[in-house]
């Protein structure tokens, strides 16, 4: 059973998508009375990525931004695959770096997340944009 | 089939926990006379990792260590998430870039690892703990 | 369903392999008349990854190689696993860092990749060699 979550993004950063995950495998549990499973998240691009990490406090977010910005400097005279920009290749490189997927056991019919793990949508570009999460639960 | 492992740690590094997962499975493959599968290992945290990685040489694993040791200093002014002290946000950071989660195949009623490959958790923080880790059979 | 992609790799860098989890899943799919389900790709090698990559410009993949090279430099004197040559911890560090296994969606009997992205098996080995890479779809 899978499901498309379409978010748009405002710039290089992290979203919660936490809910909508959830919400798609509620759904689906209660459906298919589906106790144990599992939930696969798969994005479909190349310059964002999904990552899980703590979602107490923001400043977490904040800081995993500003290390990567350091990490793969944007205009790095490295890159020679520029031609959508400074920030082209920076997020590709991200994009190999953090995962493209995560998978997430379901138990009593819901994520078995941690208490203080959130599921992120990162995006990598300057500019924003909708970006297509699949949402598989068996 | 979902089983739950709680693996005490002492401090930064890798403890293979390839024996584990195997029992695991092994147990689940006998009582549903499964030949061929997925097994997923999931981390139930934001400060440790799982990773696949050489079970031959022991340096290997210090020498990761050291390497992240260096990529994420503990205490880089860059950080302003340090409630928990100066190894808090670099262990975030590295939860973000190594797995929180792996998928093995199961072949002949095992873990189809490579000849080489181990199953680690991997602790950041600098004080361990009871570390939470969902094996998925299916 | 398992079947097993044995790849020859010349070095370091990037090769495509999106044809060959292709093929195996849509003869999968129209074997089991299988509409939807999950594709999971896993090397069993700790010196060589699974990286999803934009594929429409080789530069991309010879940008991550630089970078890479950079970012885990050959001959390190932080690294004491030098058993087989200077490349030998970089590919450990490497393969941590990257995926060793890849999860994504099927739909309408085939992968649902983006439109840009392509699978691609990374050797990082100065001297490649056959890689193995297991395909399970469910």
């Amino acid at each position: 059973m899978i499901s498309t979550l379409t978010k748009r993004t405002a710039g290089p950063g992290l979203t919660e998508i936490t809910a909508d995950v959830t919400a798609v495998v509620q759904r689906v549990a209660q459906e298919r009375e589906l106790d144990e499973g599992l939930c696969t998240v798969f994005i479909q691009h190349t310059s964002a990525s999904l990552v899980i990490q703590e979602n107490a406090d923001p400043a977490v977010c904040r800081d995993l931004e500003a290390f990567f910005r350091r990490l793969v400097p944007r205009g790095d005279p490295l890159f020679t695959h520029t031609a959508e920009g400074p920030d082209d290749m920076p997020a590709h490189v991200r994009s190999a770096v953090l995962p493209t997927q995560l998978a997430i056991p379901i138990q009593h019919g819901r994520l078995a997340l941690g208490t203080w793990q959130g599921v992120y949508l990162y995006e990598h570009r300057d500019v924003g944009s909708a970006r297509r999460v699949l949402v598989h639960v068996a």
